[in-house]
């Protein structure tokens, strides 16, 4: 846990949303319609998450009354939108940890050391992060991180050494096509003959293959060997049912990208798989006060679309502004009729020249 | 019951949508993506239902990533939207039967005699059409129409008789004074000292009934007096607890608009208020096969958002889709990515450049 200097000041604050995708954005706004200001804590270092980082440019079709909208222009829109009710962001910061107070808010703590005192937080968090899909053998998790890798920061490193390479998507054909004219050896092991990788590669690597200058072997690591704490070999029982031993330095393993939850697995969420259980009125979780929308979720018939995220945070928007006044009924006030409506947006009153009629 | 022709064709189809407001609109593209064409009815002469009708030029300013879209422009914009779908629209038209076929489909009739046979129905009927609040004193049903009206076709038929106009909104006071300078004599009760119309028209009736132009009375009609069938005269139960005669040829009521289901009351659906009980996983009504989305609907939490209709019909076109192939998973493809959406969409691949990558 990080640790807090004495000079830390607490933001006080209503509802704290975390992650600043279109979802989290679409918080803000639903939240500001209803007088309530956000905090925003977001892992990247702009808002738009996952759409703004991985498509930036490329039309969504299912945004309703728009035909067609990259993610940046949604994104732009959007903070065009929340604009009226300067939420505050915190960029390049996770949350690491969540503590219900007797008072019943929630100390929400960051990496950076930034502390909030929330009567509300919402987890608009998407897939959460993305971590790897680890090697299940006995004994992987002691050698992670030495021998076992499942990134590369420096392919120098492997310069000289025997590697064996693990997986069939494009980062582990990509990877052992790079590190072959470095290392002594490299070795693929994939289970089946099919690729997920770009078929060049798969191509690429074959013709090398036929060259003696890599090998490929469909089947999987059924043991490790160790020696004193160090990987000497591993075993590989092929699609022919015989087991080999091949001698390594290193074991590159590239078997994809699961979404993680990260520190929000530890707050005692109900969880269904990976997805953060809510109900259907309030897109409230198992701990009153603590609301989850957009990917994140789960109810039955969820579909991960961002439409039902927007539905999702307008409904939690209400369930936070009743937690916050448990004595005073919230009416839906409507944005193009309503005169508190234009007053929080700050708009003129759109409906002035009628009321003069 | 609107007698059938027998030239009139049968239309088959796995979709029928009542009404063409945004959420109406909206649930034709759902449906498209998943490859299912719609028919939609429609009781008005055009797409675009309440917010096109009632405000075409007022912006509304809680549509997701448009911070301010006039109702016309949203129309507009999710017609565009929904043109690859080819949806057919049969406006001018009300439903007025419904009934479950043996092989579980439902034989839909419109007052003009379209006849569909449709797999599902989805209930996207907004408020449903409005209809007068009544005036419930013992005896009014039996004149309403002749002395007793909500509604006024030609003011000319009240020329030099003595009116008495109830209500204390817009319609009840403007046509209190339209009718003033025409009639004998012109009466305003109202209940209380407030009246929700406009300060002008309130003003006005309050400055002729100083010139003994017009009276105004606070108070509640207690009884209707007859004579032969004939209205002579009312009892009013004034705010003193003195309950005066009034003698009278027309009584006009203004209390308001309170929308009505209409036909759909006859369906046997299960009803919460004036709303369609619907669940939150697939939002199908008590009939299987029967859907309702947007304002029309209920479910715990349930607020009039326009998006929130979208994302209930997102989820009922899911549905529809299993309804309609039992056997197969449905899978979620995103429009930004999926080769069988964009082929839907009659688009051109975005993800191509990447592909050759």
């Amino acid at each position: 846990m990080t640790q807090l200097t004495a000079t830390q000041t607490l933001i006080e604050t209503e509802a704290l949303i975390i992650g600043a995708g279109p979802v989290g954005l679409f918080q803000v706004f639903e939240l500001g319609l209803l007088g309530i200001r956000a905090h925003v804590v977001e892992s990247l270092g702009q808002p738009g998450g996952q759409c703004a980082e991985l498509y930036p440019n490329k039309p969504i079709f299912d945004i309703p009354a728009c035909p067609a909208i990259s993610g940046q222009q949604l994104t732009d829109n959007l903070l065009q939108q929340i604009a009226p009710f300067e939420a505050v962001f915190h960029f390049n910061q996770e949350v690491v940890s969540l503590d219900k107070q007797a008072d019943g808010r929630f100390l929400v703590l960051t990496n950076t050391g930034t502390r909030f005192l929330t009567s509300s937080v919402i987890i608009a968090a998407g897939m959460g992060s993305f971590q790897p899909v680890k090697l299940k053998t006995a004994g992987a998790e002691a050698i992670e991180g030495k021998q076992l890798v499942y990134s590369i920061k420096d392919p120098e490193q492997y310069r000289g050494k025997d590697v064996v390479v693990l997986g069939g998507g494009d980062s582990a054909l990509d990877w052992a096509l790079a590190l072959q004219p470095i290392a002594n050896s490299v070795v693929v092991i994939h289970r089946s003959q099919k690729f997920r990788a770009a078929k060049a590669s798969v191509d690429k690597m074959f013709r090398l293959c036929d060259d003696y200058q890599m090998q490929f072997l469909q089947g999987q690591v059924s043991e490790l060997v160790l020696d004193d704490e160090r990987l000497v070999a591993i075993k590989v029982t092929g699609s022919d049912g015989v087991t080999r031993r091949l001698q390594l330095d290193d074991l590159l393993v590239f078997f994809g990208l699961v979404p993680d939850l990260g520190q929000l697995s530890q707050w005692g969420l109900e969880l269904h798989k990976r997805q953060v259980v809510v109900d259907t009125e309030k897109f409230q979780t198992s701990i009153p006060g603590i609301y989850a929308v957009g990917d994140i979720n789960y109810y039955p018939g969820k579909k991960k679309l961002i439409l039902s995220g927007f539905h999702e945070g307008a409904l939690a928007a209400f369930a936070i502004k009743e937690q916050l006044q448990p004595d005073k009924k919230v009416h839906l006030q409507y944005t193009t009729t309503s005169p508190i409506m234009h007053q929080r947006l700050h708009v003129e009153d759109p409906m002035k020249e009628d009321d003069a009629a």
